[in-house]
C-alpha cells in the first residue's frame, strides 16, 4: 500500500513544485532578477516570445531583462502576472499552459500592454522542475496564440531512448 | 495509519483535479473549443451567464463558444483569464469561487470588458470531477456578483437520500 | 516508511491551506465582508498598504472595508484579484508572494487602478494558518514594491526561543 501512496504523493508534489516554479516568474520579472529569471529555465532552455523572438540558453534569457524594452517597463511601473496554470504530468516531465498579463503605469492607472498565451515544456532533473521551452504569443486574433492554449496529447516529444 | 494517509492524498487529489478542471476553461475558450468547454461540464450541467441568460446541457454550453458574441471577441483577440480558485470540497461535491477577467485586444492595448464573480458547483461521478453549475455576474455593483462571492457553509444541496 | 509520507503529506496541506486562504481575500473584499476579512489575519496581525498606512489588529484591518475608500470601490463595481501565490513552507511559518489587481467599473469597462506587490507573512496556529503580515506597495516604478516582490531566504524572523 506504501507504495502507490508514494507514487501519487510524487505526482502532488512534482504539480506543486510546477506551479512554484511558474508563480516565481511574475516576481523577478518585476524586480529584474535576470539570473533568477535564468535559472527557472534549464541549461539549454529556450524562451520564444511572438513578437520579439526566441532566446535559448540562460545568457540569453537573462538578457532579456536586462534588456532596454524590460528595463522602460520597470521604470515606468510593471506587473507581470500570470494566471494559474493547466498542467499535465507524465513522469519527469509536464506541460502547463497559462495566461500572461502585462501592465505598465501611467498616471495612477495601469493598461494591459501585452495579453499572451503560454505554454510551457519542463522537465525534473539532478536541479529539480526546470522550464526547457516556455512559447508565448500575444492575444491578438492570431492562429499562433490559439494553438499555444491546445495542450498536445502528450506534454512533449521524448528522445528515442526514453523508456 | 494508511487508511487516514489514503483518505488526506485522496482530498488533496480531488483539490488539484478541480483546479485543473477550472483552469481548462479559459485556454478553451480563447482557442474556440466548444467541445472540450462542453466536456468540463455534467451532461446536465448549467452554465448561468447573468447577463445571457442559462445554459443547460452540453449542446447549449458549446453553443456560447461557437456563437456571434464569442467569435467576435476572438476575431478581435480575447483572453478568458480566471483568477486561482477559492476551494470548498465535501467528499464527492465540491464549490469553487474565483473572478473571471474577459480582455479584448484593439491596436496593441486590452481592455477588461467583463470582470465577473463567478461560482462553480461541482460534484465527482465515474468520469472524474465535472462543473454541474457555474454562476457568473458582472461586478458593476449589482448585489447579484456580491452574492456569488460568499460561498454557502454547505457546498450544495443534496438530494434526499444522499447518505 | 508512514512517517515520511506523513510529514510531505502534511506540507501539501499547508500548501493548499495557505494558497485557499490567500483566495479567500478577494471574494471577502469584493462581497464587503470585513469580518471575514479581519478573521484572515492573527489577532495581532499587520496588514500595510503602502500608499495607505499601516493596519494592526483585526478591529483596524476591518475598517478598511467598512470605509469610504473601499465602500466606493464596491459602489462602482470592483475585483480585487490576487495572482496565484508563489509560497515558501518552513514548518509552521510561511511566506507568500503575488500580484493584487483592483479593478474599478465604468460604463461597462474596468480599469486597473492598483496593481501592486504583495508579501505575506503567515502562522499556523490553534486556529489553523493565519496571516501576520501582508505588506501591499504599488507597482508604479517604486522600489519598495520591488523590495516585496524578493522573497527572503528565510521565511521571517523567529523569536530567539524558537527550536
Amino acid at each position: 500500500m506504501a507504495e502507490p501512496l508514494a507514487a501519487r504523493l510524487q505526482a502532488l508534489e512534482d504539480r506543486e513544485a510546477i506551479r512554484n516554479l511558474i508563480a516565481r516568474y511574475g516576481p523577478l520579472a518585476d524586480s529584474g532578477d535576470a539570473a533568477g529569471i535564468a535559472a527557472l529555465f534549464a541549461e539549454d532552455g529556450i524562451y520564444a516570445v511572438g513578437s520579439m523572438g526566441e532566446a535559448q540558453g540562460r545568457e540569453a534569457i537573462a538578457a532579456l531583462i536586462t534588456g532596454p524594452v524590460h528595463q522602460s517597463l520597470m521604470a515606468a511601473g510593471c506587473a507581470h502576472v500570470l494566471s494559474a496554470p493547466l498542467i499535465e504530468l507524465d513522469g519527469s516531465r509536464a506541460a502547463a499552459c497559462c495566461h500572461s498579463l502585462v501592465f505598465r503605469h501611467e498616471d495612477g492607472e495601469w493598461t494591459a500592454v501585452r495579453v499572451s498565451a503560454n505554454r510551457w515544456l519542463l522537465e525534473r532533473g539532478a536541479e529539480g522542475w526546470r522550464v526547457k521551452r516556455r512559447d508565448n504569443a500575444l492575444l491578438d486574433g492570431s492562429d499562433a496564440a490559439r494553438a499555444l492554449l491546445s495542450l498536445p496529447a502528450a506534454p512533449h516529444p521524448r528522445p528515442a531512448t526514453h523508456p
